[in-house]
Order: structure tokens, then C-alpha cells, then sequence
């Protein structure tokens, strides 16, 4: 089944999606603007707001909160992602940091900064708490995750429960966010809601997994260095 | 004066805020503790929750959410650092060894990141969502203003009013905020609590105008290339 065919249902509450995103970017600063044009071009499957319309569609009606989420969400991962572009070594040569490389790393980081911070504002401006809260925890989640996995790697000792500790963190705590704050904005209750996170952790441990059999089986499909996730 | 007798009238708060500022770091992945600990020992003037407790002490007395205000205020002043730290290269801060010269850029912006959550958790599991609006507003405008000075540096056709505009966006916000929330901790109105923020605005101004001249004068004093951030 494609991609398309899973985003039928939801498609048209997707367009109207990009176009609250874009806006949800801007800035006054015209640097901003150019760098968040450049992301909003170069945008990727959108998994995760689709996630979001699934579990409010699944719960009740989509709503302007249901949108809210899925913007608050798709800022915050496009925030990880660019922090993620800040990777030391592949910006380093002979040892020396050159001045592109730096410049590139000092707008990675503060452009990342910005867009959390206006993920923060549209939820704080519109008193979404609850969603707020959910997400904060799975962005504390991540952190974790990656910096247990970087831990993990360097002592070569990982078991398989340290393994699903680390992608419950670094993966699925986000995915399990995207179903809880979808529910959550058509006021479902806290059992449906609890529902909702175990298909988001559940699909997000698959996720990671086939991801990582990917990585592990052919270096070219995933575009990374052979085996780097699974050390 | 010497600045320890400017903090003599609060040194008592500051004291037990350190506890439990050390307390809000804590987490489960024994890497993070490590890292953690270290940010501790290697810790500022804490300029910016004494600028909290003196507004606080000013507009009525201090109390928990103060101590919250303060312990939010400094997770992210220690983050933006920490990402900082990654961004300018610079080896040492404070004569110590900058986190990423001992860990990589990688590790520092996922601390920087965990360091943001935990403060975003503290306040929202406290529901100081007032507080969290002022402080979200000052991240956003920190990386504008830094962003804008990174765009104007390089056309060196700055002028004036675009120097106040970034200074006050990139050092200013933060001061400010110091003072809106040390106020709003009092339930201060919002007329005193204007007055305050118009406090944090000119300390700001004037803190970064001096770092200035130090940087342009002497860049033995401020540890920094000489210049880099008045070009």
C-alpha cells in the first residue's frame, strides 16, 4: 500500500495543514524566512501530522486544536532534524573545524532554537497545556534516548532490553505524542487516550526496528555509513 | 561594589535555589548526571536568578514560584550556552574547558535540548503557564536577534538603531524576563510589572554595551577573539 493511498482519508485536512504550518514559521527576521522557505520546500513525508489527523479522526472530529498539534509537533521534529544536521564530523577536516562549517552549525542550532520556541508559543498562546505537557515529555524522552544510545554504543554491551529502551525513547515517545495529542484535542477521554499511546509507542518501536534492519542489511537504502545505529 | 554585596540582601535564596536548581537537572541516564554535574561545578555569577529574587523581593515577597522562576530561567540560559558552545567553537568558557571540547557538538546540543525540556516540565507540571509565555517570547527573540546580527555582520552595514534592535533582542529578552517573572511570582499587576521589565530591558542594554567595549578594548578580559561580536 503507498503512502498516498494510507493519506486518502485525510488528505484535504493535510493541504490545509501546509499552508497553518508555513504560516506558523514566519518571522520578522528576513535570514528566518530564507532558512524556513528552504525547509518548508524540502519537506518530507509528513508522517507524523498524518498521525496526529489519524488518532483525532479515529477519537471525534478534526478541529483548529487538532491543527494546532500537528503544527506543534511537525515544528518540533523539523527542530530536531536540524539539530541533528549539527554532526561534528562530517563538518571537520584535519581536524579543524572550517569557517563554513561553523557558520553552518551556529544558524543550525539557533534556527532549531527558533522553531521550538514558536511550536511553544502557538501552543502557550492558545492554552494548550495538556498538548504541551505531552510533548515536553517526549522531547525530554528523545534527549535521553539518543544520549543513551551514544553511552550504550561506546561500551559495545547493549542487551536487547537496553535496545528497546533506547527506541521507546529516541523514536516512539514521539510518535506516541503525535496519538495522544490528536485525541486529546477532540477531548477524548483518558482511556482512549491511553489507547492512542500504545499504537503510537507500538508503531513507532516497528518504525525503528525496520529502520534499523535497513540500515544493518544495505548501507545505500538508508544513505548512512553501514551499521551506525546498531553498533 | 563587588557583586557579592550585591547579592548579601538575597545570598540566603540564592543558596537554597542552588539545591534546588541542582535537583531539577536530575535524570535517569547516568550519561546526562555526569554532564550534568559537571555544568554544575563550573557554574556562573548566576547573574539571572538574582535579577529574579531581587524583582520578587521588590514587588512583594519571594516564594516557591520564584524560586521555579529562577530555576527555569537559568535551565535555559544554561542550555542556550551549552548550544553556544557549539556554535562559536570557543574552547573555553570561564577558563574551563567548554563542553564541547571534552564531549562533541552532538552531545552538547541533545544536553542543550534536555536542559530545555526540563525547564519547559517544571513549569508546566507547576502551571506556571504565565511564566512560561514570558520566557518562550525571550527564546524566540534570542535567536532572532542572534540570527540578525549573524546577517547584518556579514553586509558590515550596521547601523545604530539596528545594534539596539539586536542587542536588545539577543541579551536584553532574557534580563528582561528575569525580572517579569521574578514580579509575576508576586502576582504583581501588570503595571509594576511593566516597570520591571523596563528594569531588565535597560540592565540588558547596558550589560551587553559593556561586554562590548571590553571585547572591542581588551579581548584578554573577555576571554573571547577580539571584536567578534562588534564587527
Amino acid at each position: 500500500m503507498s503512502l498516498k493511498n494510507i493519506k486518502a482519508p485525510i488528505s484535504s485536512h493535510i493541504k490545509e495543514f501546509e499552508k497553518k504550518f508555513q504560516s506558523s514559521m514566519k518571522s520578522g527576521t528576513p535570514l528566518l524566512n530564507i532558512i524556513t522557505k528552504y525547509i518548508l520546500k524540502r519537506k518530507g513525508k509528513q508522517i507524523r501530522p498524518m498521525f496526529v489527523f489519524f488518532a483525532a479522526d479515529i477519537c471525534g472530529k478534526i478541529n483548529e486544536k487538532t491543527y494546532r498539534a500537528a503544527s506543534l509537533i511537525e515544528l518540533l521534529h523539523t527542530a530536531t532534524l536540524i539539530h541533528d544536521d549539527v554532526v561534528d564530523d562530517s563538518n571537520e577536516r584535519r581536524g579543524f573545524f572550517s569557517l563554513n562549517a561553523l557558520w553552518k552549525n551556529k544558524i543550525s542550532v539557533l534556527v532549531g532554537d527558533y522553531l521550538l520556541s514558536k511550536g511553544l508559543l502557538l501552543a502557550l498562546d492558545n492554552d494548550d497545556f495538556d498538548m504541551l505537557k505531552i510533548v515536553s515529555d517526549s522531547v525530554r524522552e528523545m534527549s535521553e534516548g539518543e544520549l543513551l544510545q551514544i553511552e550504550k554504543s561506546r561500551s559495545l554491551d547493549i542487551s536487547e532490553e537496553t535496545y528497546f529502551e533506547i527506541i521507546k525513547k529516541k523514536t516512539a515517545s514521539l510518535i506516541r505524542a503525535c496519538y495522544a495529542c490528536g485525541a486529546k484535542s477532540t477531548e477524548a477521554d483518558s482511556s482512549t487516550i491511553q489507547k492512542m499511546k500504545n499504537i503510537g509507542i507500538n508503531t513507532g518501536i516497528a518504525f525503528q526496528i525496520k529502520d534499523d534492519l535497513l540500515d544493518f542489511n544495505n548501507s545505500k537504502s538508508s544513505g548512512k555509513p553501514k551499521g551506525m545505529d546498531i553498533k
